[in-house]
C-alpha cells in the first residue's frame, strides 16, 4: 500500500487516477494543480504521478529529486528539452515517462514487434482502429504506436512505408507497406487490430479498451512498481518485464 | 436437375460456374464464347447464365427470348441502353440481372437496410472491408452496395453523406454520415462489416467470403430458381424471398 | 421532457435509470422502494418504470391504472399470474413488459429471426457470447433470446434443436441445430454473435454492450415512447417500429 | 529450388503438398506410397516429407539416414517408440517432427506463451475456435496446442486448469483457469482466438485459416529450410527463428 501524489489532480486523468486509488490498495497522498506546492506533495508521497503540462515538468522533476521519490510522467506534448530534463532527473530517482499507460497496449506492441520481426515481408501488415465519434484525428496515437512497433520489427521506416486513407483507384497494395484505417462512431473507448495477412492465413492481434479507466489503472500499477527501484529511466515495457 | 447453358464459359466466372454445376445436381448444357452459337445453346438449356460482355448482351437476350428460356445476367459495366433491353426481354422471359450473386451479401444488404431504417440517426454507420493485396480500388463494390442499402434505410443520399479515407485532422465525425474504410492484404477473398454504433452499444453485421466459389454457387442457385417463373425482371432479393 | 417515476429506485437498475434521467431531457418524478407510496408516485409521474420484484407487481399495476399513467415492467421472474395481471392492466393503460431493454438487442433479434427465416437450413446457426468472470450461468439470457429468435425464423423448437457445451468426441454437427458457446473473463459487459455459416460464406450478426448503462438508457427511451399511447400491451419491438 | 520427395503422396496432405510444389520454385522428386521404394526416393530427393503412417516411420527414417537427406515428419499418432526413433535419426540427419505445419499457428503459439507469461493471472484466458460442420471432436487440436502454450506461459498444468463445455449453472469463472469453446458450422477451414481479459481491457490473439492449403505450404517451407542444416531434431519454431 503506497501513498500516491497526483500532479494535475483536477484534470481528466488526475480524477480518474484518484478514483482508481480508492478502488485499489493505495492512499491518495494529495494532489497538486497549477501553482500549488509540488515539493510539499512530494515529501508526503511514496511516488508522484504527473499528468499536468509540459511547462510544469521542470518543477515536478525537481520536487521528485528533492524528496527522493520516483515519478511517472504521463504528460503529452514533450519536446527535446523535456526529455533531457527527464534523463537528468533519472540519475537521481526512478522516472517512467510514457504516452500510453495501458498494460494491454504495451503488451500488444511487444507482440506486434515480434511477429513483424519473425514473419517475412510476404505477410502484409494492416492496422485498423475504432474510436468514438468525437475523436478529431486519424489514425489514433495508439495505432501509430503499434505501427511503429511493426516497422521496428520489420526494420523499416514507418513514415516511408505507410498506406493511409485508401480511397478510389489505389492500385495494388505496395509490397512491404503498413496500412492504416480508422473507424469513428458511437462511444467506442478504443479498439485496435493489427492484421498480418499471409498466403491463405492471417494473424490478428487486437486490443479492446472497454473503458478509459484502464489508463488510470495502468498508471497506478506502473507508479506502484516504480517504488523501491534504483534511479534510472524506465518504460512501460519494464513494468511488464518485457 | 436442370440443364445450364453458360455464356462466357471460358471466363473466370464461367469456369467457376461449370465447376459448381459438376458439384451440384445439374448438368452443363454447354458453353458459348465470343462468336459462338448462343441461340443453339439456348435451345438445349433450361436456363442461361451470362457472364460475358455488355457488347454481347443484345444477342444473348435475343437467344433467351427466342428459345423461351430464363436468363441470369451477371455481366458488369451495363449502361442505360442495356437495362432497357433487359426490361424488354423481361416481358417475354424471366430475367435476373445482378452485380453480386452472393446469397449472403444479398441477405446482409436487406438486414442493413432494415437496421438503418429502424435505428435512429444517433446510431453512426461505418463500413469496413478487407480484400487481397491485388485489389486496385477502394472501397469494394460490395461495400458500396452495403452503403447504398444503409443510405436507403436512412432515406439519405449516399454520395452526399459519405466519409471516405479518413486521415489526419479530420475533425469530429459528421452527424448522419456513413464511413468507409478499406484494408488490403494477403489472399483475403472478401470480408465486410457494417457497424451501427450507438450510445454504449453496437450492432455489427458482417459477411465473410471464404472462397470466391460462392459467387458461382449463388449464380447457379439463382438460375435454377428462375426456371418455371413467369416473365419479369427479378433480383437476388426475389431468390431469397426478401 | 417527461416526469419519470421509478419503482425499485434503490436497486442496481433503479439507480442506473436515475442517472440516465439526469443525462437526458427528463426529470425524476421520484422513486418508490419497498413499502413506499407507489400510488402517490404514479400521480406525479408521466410514466412509471418498475424494476422491483414480482411480489410488488399487482400494487404497481394498480397504481398505474389508478393514475392513468403508462408503466414499463422490467422486473424478472414473472409467472403466469403476473402476465394475466399485466394483460388486465393493459386494457386500461399502456404497459410494456420486457426482459431486455437494450434497443440494440431488440433490433438484432429481429434481424436474426429474418435471416434464419430467409436462408435455408443449409446455413448452420451458432451463437457465441462473452461476459465478465462473475457471471454464474451459461448461455446468457440474451443468447437464449437470440436463439429463440433464430428458432422462430426457422420454424423449429429451440429446446429440441440446441447443441450446448460441445466437448470431446461430439460427432459431426447435427443438421438444423443451433449451437451455443459461452466465454467468461475480465469485465466484459456482454458481447453476442449469431453466426450463419453456409457454403464458403458466413453472415455474422453481433451486439456489443460497452457498458450496462445501455439497459437503463433503453428503458428510459421505451418509457418515454409509452407516453401518449393508447391502452394495450407493448413490447420493445413496438418501440423500434419492428 | 529443391527436389522434394513425398512419402504418403496419395493421401490428402501428400496431394496438397504436390500441388504446392508446383506453385513454388521446387520440383517433385517423386512420391512413395504403401510398400513403395522409399530408399530410392530418398536417393533422388534433397529432402523428404512424410505424411504417411506411424507404422512406416522406421523405414522412412532409415531411408533418410541412408541417403543422408533431411526429413520432415508430419504423421500424427506417434508414440514413445516413434519419438525415440526420431531422436536416433536426428543424430545423423536433420529431422523436423510437428503436428501443425502452419507458420501462422506456430507464430501465434509463441505470442500466446509470451503474453500469458508477462501478464499476471488476473488476466483470464479463453480460447474459442470455429471449424466446419464435419469436424467430430472439440476443442480442435490447434486450440489445445494454443492452450498448452498459454499454460506453459503461466507455469500451470493445462489439464488441471481447463474449463470446457460451459453450460447451465456453472458458477463464477475459476481463477487462473483456461476456458475453451467450440463452434461448428458451414465450411470454415479453421479460426482460433485466444482472449486475455483483464480489468476494462482485452488482448485478442487470433489465427484465421482461409484454406487448408496453408498446411501444405507450411510443410514445404519447413522442408526447404531443413536442407543444409546440421543433424539434429528441429521444430517449426526453429523455422521461424523463435
Amino acid at each position: 500500500m503506497a501513498a500516491i501524489g497526483i500532479i494535475g489532480r483536477d484534470g481528466r486523468m488526475g480524477r480518474a487516477i484518484a478514483a482508481a486509488i480508492e478502488a485499489a490498495d493505495h492512499t491518495l497522498a494529495g494532489g497538486a494543480d497549477k501553482g500549488e506546492d509540488v515539493a510539499g506533495l512530494a515529501d508526503r508521497s511514496d511516488v508522484l504521478i504527473d499528468f499536468s503540462a509540459p511547462g510544469a515538468l521542470h518543477t515536478n522533476l525537481h520536487a521528485a529529486v528533492g524528496a527522493g521519490v520516483p515519478i511517472l510522467i504521463g504528460t503529452t506534448g514533450l519536446e527535446g528539452q523535456h526529455h533531457t530534463a527527464i534523463d537528468n532527473a533519472a540519475r537521481a530517482v526512478p522516472v517512467l515517462q510514457t504516452g500510453n499507460t495501458s498494460l494491454g497496449v504495451t503488451m500488444l506492441a511487444k507482440l506486434v514487434r515480434e511477429a513483424a520481426d519473425k514473419l517475412d515481408a510476404g505477410w502484409d501488415i494492416e492496422i485498423v482502429e475504432m474510436h468514438h465519434r468525437r475523436k478529431v484525428d486519424a489514425p489514433s496515437g495508439t495505432a501509430l504506436l503499434l505501427g511503429e512497433a511493426a516497422a521496428q520489427g520489420r526494420g523499416i521506416d514507418l513514415a516511408e512505408n505507410s498506406e493511409r486513407g485508401r480511397d478510389g483507384r489505389t492500385g495494388e497494395r505496395g509490397d512491404g507497406t503498413i496500412g492504416f484505417a480508422s473507424l469513428r462512431g458511437g462511444t467506442v473507448a478504443g479498439e485496435h487490430s493489427v492484421i498480418l495477412a499471409g498466403e491463405n492465413e492471417r494473424i490478428v492481434l487486437s486490443h479492446v479498451a472497454e473503458d478509459r479507466a484502464l489508463f488510470a489503472r495502468g498508471a497506478l500499477t506502473a507508479a506502484a512498481w516504480l517504488i523501491g527501484r534504483g534511479p534510472g529511466r524506465y518504460s512501460m515495457d519494464d513494468v511488464l518485464g518485457l
